[in-house]
C-alpha cells in the first residue's frame, strides 16, 4: 500500500450511548481511497459535515421515527455537502457541488439521484445543510404546516437560538407574529432581540422552575397561541397551562429528553387537560415528510436568502476528526444557529 | 307560608372540593315556589336531571375552560329535562317538554330562548340528556372531527363503558374501524364486547401498571390508529408508546385528574416524542364548540336511535335528593352509561 495514496476516512458509530453521545462512540477509520465507479455514479468529496440533534434520536435503543436504531459498526449517517471528484453520471460533472446524506465520511461512492445538485450562485453551499436545508425546511413547514400563526399572534419558540428554532423564530416575524425566544444564556438571548429582532427573549438557565418562566412568558406575551417546541422536558411544562383558545403546539424536537430520556422516559407533570379547556392541538412533524415539498420552500425562503433578510448563523467547526465531538456540543455546548464540521 | 304550598327546591354548591367532590359538598334547600312569570317566560318541572364528570372540572380552583370556577352559593349548573307547567312565551304550552342548563332544582323559571323543545316521539326525552344531548354531540364530533377514523383503523377508547365512550365505540363501529375499548371490571368489558359488539375489551383493573396494558393493547391491535380518551394517567401512558404512524388521540376528558389532578397535576412519563416519530395529533375538543352543529348529529344519529342501532344505557337513579351522591359515583360507582336523576 502506498503511503501517499488518497485516503478515505469514515467516522464509525461503534457503541450506543447511554446518556449524552460523543467521541467514545466513534471510531476513525481509515482506508485507501477506492476510485472505480459504475454508470450513474460520483465520487464526492466532503467539504461539509452536519451534526444534527437527531443522530441522538435514532441512536436510541428503542423504535423512534425507524423502526431500528442506527446500525452499529457502520459510517454514521449525515448530512454533507461536497464536490463532485469523479463522475461516471450524466448529470453531475467534476467540480459540481452536491448535497446528500452521505454520512461521516471524506469521500461518499454513490449514485447520481442520491444527491442534489446545488448551485453556489444562489447562497453559500453550506446553507444546504442549514436555512436551504433539512433545518430551514423543518422550521418552514412546522411552522407553516402545523403552527399556522396568524399576523399578530403570540409565537413562542423553545431552542430559538438553534438551526431550527432560529429560522422559526424568523419565519413567525414574517408572518406578523409577535415572537418570544427561549435560549440559554444571556448572549444567545441578547443575539435573539438584537440580531433576529425578536420581540421578547428569555434566559431558562435564569428560572429555577417552571412557574417562575410561565408567569414571566405570561407577563410578557398574555398567552401563547403557536409553541414550537425543540426542547421539552421542564420548559414546555411552561408553556402547557399558558397556551390560549385553539393553541397550536408543534413538537419538533425534545432534545432535553434525547440524553437518556427517550429510552426511560422522565416524569413531568401530566398536562392534557389543558388540551381539552383550550381546544388546542399537539402535532409532531418530521422534515423527512415534506423533502418532496422542497421547490415549495426554496421559492419562498430562497429569495429572503439571496435578499440579506434572514440571519443563519453557523457555526464552523474545523477538521474532520471534530465531527463526534461537534456532535456531543449540540447537547453540551454554547453554540448559536446550525453547527457544522468543515473539512 | 302555607305548607302545602309547591315547593322550589336547588342543591346549592357551598365547598370546593379538594378530593372526590359527594353530598358533603352540597347543601339542599327549599323554598315556596314563585309562580310569576315575565312575557317569553316558561316554568319548567324538571324530570331528569344530568350529573357529568364536566362539572367536576368546573369546580377547579384553576382556569379552566371558564376563566372562574363555579361560583359557590349558587344552584349547580347542569343539564335538564323537565315539562313546562306554566307559559307565558308563544312557542311553548303547558306539558311540552324541553331540555336546558337549568341547573340542580326542581323547577326553573326561564326565558324560552335558553332551552330546545323535545319531541318526545322520536326518542325518549332522557336522550336529550344522554345520546341525543351534550354526550352525544361530544361523542359525534369528537370523532368525526377530530379522531377521524377511516375503515379498517383500530380506535382505541378509554372510559368505554361511560355515557361518551360507549357512544363513542359504537359511532367508530359504524365507521369501519375496529374497536377497544378500555373499562373497569370485567360487567362492563363483557357488554362492550357482548352488547355493544366492539371486537375487544380490556379491563384496566387487571393490570398492574401501563406497561403491561400496552403489551396487551399491541397484541390485539397492533398499533392504534386512534384514541379517544376520557380517562387520561396511566391508561394514557399505556398507548402513547404504540400509536401508529399519523395517530389522532383525542382528549375529551381525563377523568382520572378531576379528583385534585387538575389542581396538583400528578406526575406522568413525558411521551411527546412518541408524537415526533409518528407525526401524530393530540386534539382537545369540547362539547360547546359544537352546540351551534346539533342539527347535523340529530339528522345522522337521530334515525339509528330510531332504528335501535344504538345502544344507550341509562343508569337512572331515583330522586332530587340523590344528585350529589349520583355525581359522586361517575368518580367511584360501577354505572355503565348515562347517569341521570330521575325526579
Amino acid at each position: 500500500m502506498n503511503a501517499s495514496a488518497p485516503m478515505h476516512q469514515k467516522w464509525i458509530y461503534r457503541q450506543h450511548p447511554t446518556g449524552v453521545v460523543g467521541p467514545e462512540h466513534y471510531e476513525l477509520v481509515s482506508t485507501p481511497l477506492v476510485l472505480d465507479l459504475s454508470d450513474g455514479e460520483v465520487l464526492v468529496e466532503a467539504k461539509y459535515l452536519s451534526v444534527d440533534p437527531y443522530m441522538r434520536i435514532n441512536q436510541s435503543l428503542k423504535p423512534t421515527y425507524n423502526a431500528e436504531p442506527h446500525p452499529l459498526n457502520t459510517v454514521q449517517n449525515g448530512g454533507v455537502v461536497g464536490q463532485v471528484v469523479a463522475s461516471k453520471a450524466p448529470h453531475l460533472a467534476t467540480g459540481d457541488w452536491v448535497e446528500g446524506m452521505l454520512g461521516w465520511q471524506t469521500h461518499a461512492r454513490c449514485h447520481q439521484s442520491v444527491v442534489r445538485k446545488l448551485d453556489p450562485g444562489l447562497a453559500p453551499v453550506s446553507t444546504a445543510l442549514g436555512v436551504l436545508g433539512m433545518p430551514g425546511r423543518t422550521a418552514w413547514f412546522g411552522l407553516t404546516e402545523s403552527g399556522k400563526p396568524r399576523a399578530g399572534e403570540v409565537v413562542v419558540v423553545s431552542g430559538a437560538a438553534g438551526a431550527v428554532g432560529s429560522l422559526v423564530a424568523q419565519f413567525a416575524k414574517k408572518q406578523g407574529a409577535r415572537v418570544l425566544g427561549i435560549a440559554g444564556g444571556s448572549n444567545k438571548c441578547q443575539w435573539l432581540t438584537d440580531t433576529l429582532c425578536l420581540d421578547w427573549a428569555l434566559d431558562y438557565k435564569t428560572f429555577g422552575e417552571a412557574q417562575q418562566l410561565s408567569d414571566a412568558i405570561q407577563e410578557k406575551t398574555n398567552g401563547v397561541d403557536v409553541y414550537f417546541d425543540n426542547v421539552g422536558g421542564w420548559i414546555s411544562d411552561a408553556i402547557f397551562p399558558i397556551i390560549n383558545r385553539r393553541a397550536r403546539i408543534v413538537i419538533c424536537g425534545t432534545i432535553s429528553q434525547y440524553s437518556g430520556g427517550l429510552d426511560a422516559p422522565e416524569l413531568g407533570p401530566r398536562f392534557l387537560h389543558h388540551m381539552l379547556y383550550q381546544r388546542a392541538t399537539i402535532q409532531g412533524m418530521l422534515a423527512r415528510d415534506y423533502a418532496h415539498r422542497m421547490d415549495e420552500m426554496l421559492r419562498i425562503v430562497g429569495p429572503w436568502v439571496q435578499r440579506g433578510e434572514l440571519v443563519f448563523e453557523e457555526t464552523v467547526v474545523k477538521g474532520f476528526e471534530a465531527l463526534p465531538g461537534a456532535l456531543n456540543s449540540l447537547f453540551t455546548g454554547d453554540h448559536r444557529g446550525k453547527v457544522l464540521v468543515e473539512v
